[in-house]
């Protein structure tokens, strides 16, 4: 077992992984900014280096500093977290090179995942359904014409190394083809550097399905079921749940045997994550993270499986602790993401806080790096909370979900929890009739 | 179903009852002294009502002022949670016949297990064993010598009307009798105005192990487990945890057809504990408490089952939700009693908290009232939280433990979060090789 672990990240889920290491009996490493010298991951680490100014180019992206740090606190392990070098094949190639462990997959799969149009032809490979499209980049607009009227409109044009929303447009019809390829490819360029666009049959009612994955290096894959991600806006993930209220058990069965047998094939090791879109029965293929994911916690309140745990479990060669058939589903799980915005515009409220309750009771999980008095940076993401409520039916979590908003407390800076306070008294939610275009819909302002 | 409770009750334990009503969609009426205005069970209930000033005489223990304030709020039952009015038969019965519902067993239940002499005899009558000594009372100090001579020393005298540890007196030999008699007679007097003692088998390693039970109105009696609380200073408990480390599953299934075949022939409703000395391998019936007990989260966490939920849904008639075999225990669970005392000298420490800060995380949870800013007043009980964690194993629950308590951060107060510390790292501790008497050991002064 690793004797310190380098945590190459920051707030709750520098915590998290931190918390995990504690129980494990590992050391841990914080590295930070100088924006973050009061932060929980700090205060709570066995070491603390400060590895540069803000912005994170300059800190929780230099790859030296991290490296540095890593060297001289005698590290045996990194790892990357979520966001910020996570889903970085370089790093993770750097991090083995200079003798540490990298606690995730190997360079080579984070590399093929984050090309979406090579993981989509590796998809495809694994027997993994996907939306039907083009295949590969598209670079002729009158073959991407022609391509879409073999698909069927709407259709859906995505930058190839993209994510997180930017450089996607929708084609209703041929003509708008053109200018949804042009907007696609100047957006890709702009934001990753490539302006490589391809196209998919746009689904118009599609919930957001992924399915969790363990893996060890000896050929072991298990799936732990799948998460609901449907509620998004701008396609960020604001609430999620498992199991998911639309999936019955066959279909469950039949995607999670989708994924592990695809992960064994491909021979990937650690924590990932499947991505799906499901409508009408039938499963596409997103992409795949090639790391934790911020919604894990529904997964563990589900299965009574520390993730972070099994993920640096495996990184030290170890086997899966269980089988497939060990893994059992308990209940209900939700997760509320509470972010430093503004509940109406959207708009980033970092400041500090000026009061910190969170709630407690049976059922009720939180993972926050937030304390009474912290100042929220304005450099990093607006994540600054997430309420995880497990109950033994999904009524008993939506009860138990809204009496815990009621009780949460974080004052002097404006915060999310009035949207999952009105969200949990929807209807359509209640019912858990809602597709991945509800949410937007739910927030958009009334006149 | 109610529509609306009170809670007679203040601290954690009010908003412990408080959670469980709102997740059942049940309105609730806070009561409280002039001195817990600013109290949290005060601030989240629907409704509020003063009932007088402290001492808890005057307020929590006022009956009339109970009832006129569930009268004037158009209450439908009453919960009377833990201590207070929680075991007082003629209150439950003055609920009933005020015409609302007591969540809780019927006033002759309570009033048997009142009397230790009665609730003993009461035991040996339902087959549960019982500690072999007197047959009722001691009266007369030469036969109570010969009676210790067949059962052997040390005999424990104890106050009839007793608890919590007063008019308790060990006598290890003959020649210790009178004086042990003498003194537990004035105690018991001075304490529960009624001088009746009785005598019994002092067990010199014994741990206490106490049988959580669920029973409806129907005749269906379910025990969910074994609670271990021997770790005990001056008879109170201080941690808890489920299952215990003693127990083989033989035991585990032997006390718990014993307790819940008593029950179902006593005809018992609502949930009770019954609390066993256990040493070599026996059983022997201490007492049963007709109530919810501060340790009773443990129990939640290993069975998953809402206890106050279902305590509130039988007090409406409901028959259990689930049978014996439906109940399965995962894990294990440790409950720290966190009081507002100096963690060496034990003095209370009431005051104002400055700062206030929760752990979070996978497999934590805390029950606490405390906020920042509160004042913890000095009439009442020192509990001010409750942490409890669940693990897969004794050793995972140990660690996150562990962490959790270094997370944990009450500020401007005393409290006993540094003996947990000190507790989780105590070798005996973590090897589960405590009895009854291993605290008070490891908390005397050294020299």
């Amino acid at each position: 077992m690793f004797e310190k672990v380098l945590i190459a990240n920051r707030g709750e889920i520098a915590l998290r992984i931190h918390r995990a290491c504690r129980e494990m009996g590992i050391r841990t490493v914080a590295v930070h900014s100088t924006a973050d010298s009061d932060a929980m991951h700090v205060r709570l680490a066995d070491e603390a280096v400060c590895i540069g100014p803000p912005p994170s180019r300059l800190s929780y992206l230099n790859i030296p500093a991290i490296l540095s740090a890593a060297t001289i606190t005698g590290a045996d392990a990194i790892h990357p977290g979520i966001g910020f070098l996570s889903e970085n094949a370089q790093f993770a190639g750097m991090v083995e090179e200079h003798g540490f462990t990298f606690i995730g997959p190997a360079p080579e799969h984070i590399r093929l995942m984050g090309d979406k149009v090579a993981a989509k032809d590796a998809a495809r490979s694994l027997n993994i359904p996907v939306v039907p499209g083009s295949d590969g980049a598209v670079t002729n607009d009158a073959d991407a014409m022609d391509l879409g009227e073999r698909i069927g409109y709407p259709i859906l044009v995505k930058a190839a190394a993209g994510g997180g929303g930017k450089g996607m447009k929708v084609a209703n019809s041929r003509a708008e083809m053109s200018e949804a390829l042009s907007l696609a490819r100047s957006e890709a360029k702009a934001n990753f550097g490539n302006d490589a666009v391809y196209m998919e049959k746009y689904l118009d009612h599609p919930r957001h399905i992924e399915i969790q994955i363990l893996a060890d290096a000896h050929g072991n894959v298990v799936h732990l079921g799948e998460r609901d991600c449907s509620l998004q806006r701008r396609h960020q993930k604001v609430l999620e749940e498992a199991p998911s209220p639309a999936l019955n058990a066959a279909q469950r069965q039949k995607v999670g045997e989708i994924a592990t047998s695809a992960m064994r094939r491909l021979g990937y090791r650690s924590a990932g994550t499947i991505e799906f879109l499901f409508q009408d029965g039938e499963f596409y293929f997103i992409e795949m993270n090639t790391r934790l994911q911020v919604e894990h916690p529904v997964t563990e309140m589900i299965t009574g499986i520390d993730l972070v745990r099994e993920q640096i479990r495996v990184a030290t060669g170890a086997p899966l602790s269980f089988r497939q058939e060990d893994i059992t589903f308990t209940g209900h799980a939700i997760e509320c993401r509470i972010n430093a915005e503004n509940p109406d515009t959207f708009a980033p409220s970092p400041g500090r806080v000026t009061d910190y309750h969170a709630p407690g009771g049976l059922g009720v999980r939180v993972d926050s790096a937030l304390y009474s008095g912290y100042r929220v940076p304005q450099y990093y993401d607006s994540l600054i909370a997430k309420l995880i409520v497990h109950g033994t039916s999904r009524n008993e979590c939506l009860m138990r979900l809204r009496r815990a908003l009621e009780e949460f407390v974080i004052g002097g800076i404006d915060t999310s929890i009035p949207l999952h306070r009105k969200l949990v008294g929807a209807t359509d939610f209640i019912n858990g009739d809602y597709d991945i275009r509800w949410l937007e819909k739910f927030v958009a302002p009334k006149d």
